[in-house]
């Protein structure tokens, strides 16, 4: 009988493995011990140069020179965006990446391409547009920009995690089809679930609400879909959303506090373990040691009497408005991050807390980065009785919220939470311009492929 | 200005700080100091005894014992399920659960519920059926078995995601609206997408599979949608899909031997991390140090002589086919796991890659773990030409696999890759006898809510 006991017989090497090796020959110094190495990897670019030919290879963790005689069998089927296993001698050399470089002493080709790439992948920057870029993604990530942008994503979502796992939150899973949006509206997806009327996730609020009766603090990274027909920069139909949901808290800066500490950390662990991701993003990453908190109707003023301009929707911040905020709070106290609070609670949900200070407004709060939104949260209601005036005030039914009202007629903890879009803070980290850019595979008005 | 800085000024303790503050008293032995704390949670039960209230809180890890004067003020408004804030001294108590209790000075109620629970949550076992439990979710899991399951999860996953991300493995997030489902068959659910037909993911496999040519490695934890119309004790209309992918493997049981590694990985993290949740829910784990590999038809003909079963399905494995193969396994080797390998083709998808020796079999396995299967894997064919060919033989069109197709004829590395139930992995984990019991807000045929 063959058994799994869970140790794989890999031989290939990936660059930060090759790294240790030279640096412990370099240990060694007099004694020059030859390393033999074996990788795999995809050739990145070939170049020809007299009677060597330098084969690049694209790897998980970077790119790799490596050193061909054309006589080697095998190097007459190579290609560029071929699959390659390649074994030779490791040596350090300066001029090439991580500085070091293989000289290949056996090639085994393990595919090759139909077809060239329809654009130079291997450049540094694609000659090609964004639209051709989306249209193309399977190829065009495999740019090392493009994918570096995937690479800080995974980062975020990490330290989201982590933090909060410190922190005592519990990951959950809440269902994508449901019977009713929690955020209202329009913009839902409608489906036919076995001959019923069903819709997707607006977000997961109404399960992470329950499930801070469950388990205090929870947590989710899940997709959130978005019926909204307009077609903007900031906007994809369907989103990762970061959310979390505590309870116990003693007032709705707990939750601004809880982030802030997530930004903290997602700085430092990107800093520490995303170095060359940033390096060839040529990202300087925000500030968080410190963000500034403003009232909505406070924010609203300072950008009008500051740059200017007049205040036309009195109950919500227009990007432009965002934008302006971003650049005042950057001008006078070097934020990149602003805390934007109490808005009004005609533009906020049903379950939003109303500050009991003064009822127009709600205990709530939005954070901007850059001048963008990239999070809502807020204190929710948790007694059952204000729940419902508030839905009978708003003309909210029941339907399909039997459940989560059962919660709150059954007891509550005091709890708020918050709503993170992955890809805008992916976007608004690294300076990308267009949010399809941080996202893999976007879902816009007109994009539902690849 | 005000500015949060990302520390919160928690007052309230956890069960796990409270033994650590007793601990410290400890060791100061005879100088008895006074610890005074404060701390939150739900009423669990109420005890009167004599001149004292036992009120027994529900925390998030774990509960706790606080005695109270029935004269203090609050208490007359004390229920059950009510949320409540309370100071006093923390002494060692061994009777009581954490060996510790809490006599209460103050008290402050947060939150009171309106209804009583339509069940007994703080009793051991609730009096509930399955049905009921499901229907009223949102309060059973308030019960510390229900939760306790779900803890678990959160375990399996964590596990999932570490030990691929130290074996090189980057996070993805692909979409679930597509214009086509990778599994083909009828079990898609159709939605409108901007008066485009579009289908809800059954798999991220088209997705997992480009970005193995991006990343080599990638894993992603995401829904999962079957349009199933069966209503069995271990399908689940929306499912948590644990995937990963890679690529330059040297044969596909590179594939087994990393589900190995990970299941390893995952029993070690839930016997240290999650001792409490495997005590409360009386489990012992399976074994995974080592896991026997059969092939398909030698799994079947064992299943069969052994247990005298007539082979009705030649070309896929029965529910009680798996139950007997596990049985076997269990009692010839003591196995809670076993890979059934080299599947008919027939019964694989199209991008299955065919065993080169006998092309009737695919270079695919299935874990089975304690007689049910949990994982679905194998190698994917990585050449376009072999690729189209297959899909012309299925009478497979190209419709909406236009950036599929072409991440395969521009190159692509050899790679395989597998799929895991999360809920199913956690019912046999566990020993649970209904997947629901697994998922924290079942879908099924019948069931749209909560």
């Amino acid at each position: 009988m063959e058994f799994m006991k869970g140790t794989t017989g890999k031989e290939g090497k990936e660059i930060a493995e090759m790294i240790q090796l030279l640096d412990g020959k370099a240990a060694e110094t007099e004694r020059c011990k030859e390393i033999t190495v074996t990788t795999e990897g995809a050739v990145h670019r070939i170049r020809k140069m007299g009677e060597l030919v330098f084969v690049i290879l694209r790897k998980r963790d970077g790119i790799l020179q490596t050193v061909c005689d054309p006589a080697l069998p095998g190097m007459a089927g190579l290609k560029e965006e071929a699959c390659v296993r390649v074994t030779g001698k490791l040596l350090a050399e300066e001029r090439a990446p991580h500085g070091m470089e293989i000289r290949v002493t056996e090639v085994t080709i393990l595919s090759v391409p139909e077809e060239a790439l329809p654009f130079p992948v291997a450049r540094w920057k694609m000659n090609a547009s964004l639209e051709t870029r989306l249209n193309r993604r399977t190829l065009s990530l495999r740019n090392l920009r493009e994918r570096a942008v995937f690479r800080i994503q995974e980062g975020i979502a990490r330290a989201f995690r982590d933090y909060l796992h410190l922190q005592g939150f519990t990951e959950i899973h809440s269902p994508k089809i449901g019977s009713r949006g929690a955020e209202g509206g329009a913009n839902m997806f409608r489906l036919s679930y076995f001959h019923r009327p069903a819709v997707l996730a607006q977000s997961p609020q109404f399960y992470k609400q329950i499930m801070a009766g469950v388990f205090e603090r929870v947590m989710e990274i899940g997709p959130v879909f978005r019926a909204e027909k307009h077609n903007t920069k900031r906007h994809l139909n369907e989103y990762t959303g970061l959310d979390f949901e505590m309870a116990y808290i003693r007032d709705f800066s707990d939750l601004m506090q809880m982030e802030t500490g997530f930004l903290q950390y997602a700085v430092k662990l990107l800093t520490e373990e995303y170095a060359e991701e940033l390096r060839i993003l040529e990202v300087t990453l925000p500030k968080a040691e410190e963000i500034p908190v403003v009232r909505f109707e406070e924010a609203k003023k300072l950008a009008a009497e500051t740059y200017g301009r007049q205040i036309r929707a009195p109950y919500d911040l227009e990007p432009e408005e965002e934008q302006l905020i971003g650049a005042y709070f950057k001008e006078h106290y070097n934020a990149d991050f602003v805390f934007v609070t109490h808005y009004p609670a005609k533009k906020r949900p049903f379950y939003a807390m109303d500050d009991p200070a003064d009822e127009k407004y709600t205990l709530s709060f939005d954070l901007l980065c850059r001048g963008v939104e990239v999070t809502t949260g807020g204190q929710r209601i948790h007694e059952y009785t204000m729940l419902r005036e508030k839905m009978v005030k708003r003309g909210i039914g029941e339907e399909g919220m039997e459940g989560y009202l059962e919660a709150f007629r059954c007891g509550m903890p005091p709890h708020g939470g918050l709503g993170i879009g992955l890809e805008r803070l992916t976007m608004q980290l690294l300076g990308l311009t267009n949010v399809r850019e941080a996202c893999l595979f976007p879902r816009d008005v007109k994009r539902l492929e690849p």
